[in-house]
């Protein structure tokens, strides 16, 4: 089966991923101009900070500073991240300039439940009741049920499809209990366990059970197979990614500390591109924010288009 | 159409690739021990040396000490690169260590050709006939055709898939000429060019023309898309691939010096094996010698198992 879509949505998560886990410190300033140039590239999605505890996550301990100073653009959405009613709170300062949805958040494996939340999938599922009632309440919609590690776990092994799909439907039951109103799942490879395979085996039994329902990925290219798990995504009418520029972020999870992050943005780009399949961002100009996220963050990045270039460039060489 | 094979044979080109380009200076030891920590790993082909210019490519100043020096593998089929009659005997000299076979060496691009060779696709032709002359002469068979830039050029641009049958076409007619028996096409993507459309497209049009001529794939990394490529590949019923241990290598053309190499055999190895096709490798095995050759070589690797480890390791410490 193939059912490439004619055009996807990118969400770009490389501020809030990178900064989460670069050991730093990157300052507020650099954090804002990463921001605000990735909005000159074409995104449309661009998550900005993470409103978690600045204990647990020092790198964003200035989440306020960077939401309040950064100047938005116009048709571009900029999005948060939070994990309970403190972080929701500290969002819902910014309603006017972020855009605030919530999302069921729940795990396909026990194992990650565990060991990341402290917690059982049991008591997540009644933690995301309460939540999601909590997001309703404030009048912010919660359109979306992510399940973490689904397709594999550094913790558990191998992940059954049929408890992804069973993690989908806790997620449903909860969204109807609230009265929410899921309009996407996304599906998260946290701990890079993704092949082509796994995706369309994944993806088939999701899109068998609910034909209609969007499906986003977030994929991690902790084992080199990210853009190979796009590209199987896409060719199950996969229309919307995470994704980070520069390949922005890592692997927190049992111990890979040197472990690659989120599958970049601009290789993400080139493939859809060049399958003619519109993104709307200009891989060149989010090139060079890449080459600018390197500059921030001291380091190379993983992604390879920041030392390559685009296929574009050397096309326009070429027949110059 | 996919056309899955049940086992792949994969060439490993580490040890010729990395040296070459590094720049080092790598001792001679750390190159034997890398050789043969590599057939220690289930490879069964490995490009052991390159008996080029030391003028052009000082790493490879030692290639006959190199070959003197590491004790073969029986079952282990070690292999050298050459491009001309003084390298050709320089490799003959190790006619009973190492698996001594020409190839046809084209390029799609007119542009490569010329700025790589310093001659017309034309006169490469006429070089060729003579090589391959010389190759039979010395008993030394000539079973493949290369053809390099079959994916796009930095130099001339897109390369259509009817260059790649008529560069093969070439090849065939030189074959004829002098009587060598080909039994394999090798295409290269040399300036990481590739998507998985391409990849199809091309692989398409010469399986229509020769179907049952196997096809050898040799990717670089170059973009970000070398693993998609090799699983479009894999379903396009390629039976061969070059790769290199940690993606040593990189991309000598048109200005990129940080640019990626080959794609990287831990990935490779991983990616047929969670399909079910077979390589023979032990990738946790093959895991450790990437970890050498980037201690060898002084700085990080691009091949990203290196860094996370492998899923069976995980899997292994899941169910303990």
């Amino acid at each position: 089966m193939t059912d490439l879509p004619t055009h996807v949505d990118i969400h770009e998560e490389g501020p809030r991923e990178g900064f989460q886990i670069e050991p730093g410190p990157i300052s507020t300033a650099d954090k804002i101009k990463l921001v605000e140039a990735l909005a000159e590239t074409g995104l449309h999605h661009i998550q900005a900070a993470s409103f978690v505890s600045p204990r647990i996550v020092p790198g964003w301990a200035d989440a306020e500073d960077v939401v309040a100073g950064f100047t938005p653009k116009e048709g571009v959405h900029y999005t948060a991240l939070w994990f309970n009613a403190n972080g929701l709170n500290r969002a819902l300062v910014f309603r006017n300039k972020l855009t605030i949805t919530g999302s069921i958040a729940l795990t396909a494996s026990e194992g990650f439940t565990q060991k990341n939340l402290h917690r059982s999938h049991a008591e997540n599922v009644e933690a995301m009741k309460k939540q999601t009632a909590l997001h309703l309440e404030n009048g912010v919609e919660v359109p979306r049920i992510g399940v973490m590690a689904a397709f594999g776990c550094n913790y558990q092994g191998d992940i059954a499809p049929a408890q992804v799909i069973s993690t989908l439907e806790d997620g449903l039951a909860i969204a109807e209990e609230a009265g929410a109103d899921i309009k996407y799942f996304s599906l998260a490879d946290t701990m890079g366990w993704a092949t082509p395979l796994r995706i369309e085996r994944v993806l088939g039994e999701v899109r068998g059970r609910w034909p209609d329902m969007p499906i986003s990925l977030h994929l991690h290219d902790t084992r080199g197979l990210a853009v190979a798990n796009a590209h199987a995504g896409l060719k199950m009418g996969v229309t919307q990614f995470d994704s980070t520029v520069g390949g922005l972020g890592g692997c927190p999870f049992a111990g890979q500390p040197k472990a690659a992050g989120n599958i970049c943005t601009e290789e993400l780009v080139l493939l859809c591109e060049e399958m003619g399949i519109h993104t709307g961002v200009d891989l060149d100009a989010l090139i060079e924010v890449g080459r600018m996220a390197e500059e921030i963050v001291g380091h190379q990045l993983p992604g390879e288009l920041i030392h390559a270039g685009s296929l574009d460039a050397f096309r326009r060489r070429a027949a110059a």
